[in-house]
């Protein structure tokens, strides 16, 4: 029996999001068969409303839907937290443990994937030290992330302004964005100094 | 910080998928993002065309976009697998071990939820019985696929016809669906008399 060309042109499609594998995906596209004609409108809806409307806020590179983030338009610190995508402000913010201002970096160094510094966010991040007391790293803690984090030190201690790194509590290999509040909250309150 | 209003948008469509928590849909909301704009029409098409083409086949109930599915329109067979949702035959055909023609109840019997008889494809089964020989109950082996499964033994047995249930090697309370093809195979081989 061969799949339904519509139910697998779509499965194909749901199978592009993260971590969605080929029995997942037939699954969801199985469900969308059930959904109403609105319903399904309205999901495409918002797929398109997404596109449109998220851009990077000038100043930090999280989403916003407008020229400023959230975050950037209320918030006035002296510390900031970097991260390497936007899902990371998410994560952090969830925990309530930091109430300083984000910067992302949209990635992390990969020499293995030919991603140098010049294709990370990180000159408007040189602008923003002015008046910086610490810059908090909290990339993830793999190899990519911790390469990133020891090039920022390199880049930004120089400038008499204290680098520090997320802790270790976080096991290695894992992702920031499934850590659980407990252990982020953990991770923000153990930095250390690089 | 508030979450951007066209992602939570997103996120609470992909949320309505099955098994998808609040984590996973803004995870795949934050992946949309990351589509080019031809991918995102690419999806919505897929997802308006799987609405607009997939309908239910006349014989069994199965999803086609024709007038009869691929199975009931090539095979010939006096054994009739009767099973709740059309993905269950996807997972059966997947093992290759059955040869026969299937029948969609699209759902199963639910006193706690309202679901009688009336409410699935049961009267177009059994205006297909005249020249079959076995009626494969292949229901998900929890309560109301056990009831289900009583249920038509009791309907079709006195007609003369032998009625099985798919054996028991796929443990209680998982889903047929994601059974691997082993244990559906072991399952169909070994099934009992009802």
């Amino acid at each position: 029996m061969k799949e339904i060309k519509s139910i697998a042109a779509l499965a194909a499609r749901f199978g592009m999001l993260p971590g969605v594998g080929r029995k997942t995906a037939l699954r969801y596209a199985h469900a969308v068969i059930d959904l109403s004609e609105q319903e399904i409108e309205a999901f495409c809806a918002a797929l398109k409303d997404v596109k449109s409307s998220v851009r990077l806020c000038s100043v930090c590179g999280n989403y916003t839907d407008s020229e400023v983030c959230d975050i950037c338009a209320v918030r006035q610190s002296k510390k900031i937290c970097v991260v390497s995508y936007p899902k990371d402000v998410t994560a952090i913010e969830q925990t309530g443990a930091f109430d300083g201002v984000y910067h992302v970096l949209h990635g992390t160094l990969s020499p293995m994937n030919n991603r140098t510094p010049d294709d990370l966010n990180i000159k408007s991040l040189m602008t923003r030290l002015d008046d910086v007391e610490e810059v908090i790293v909290a990339t993830n803690p793999d190899v990519e992330g911790e390469a990133t984090a020891v090039y920022l030190a390199r880049l930004i201690k120089p400038l008499g302004i204290k680098v520090t790194r997320i802790a270790q509590g976080i096991s290695m290999g894992s992702e920031l964005e499934y850590a659980d509040a407990v252990t982020l909250t953990q991770a923000l309150g153990r930095r250390t100094e690089l």
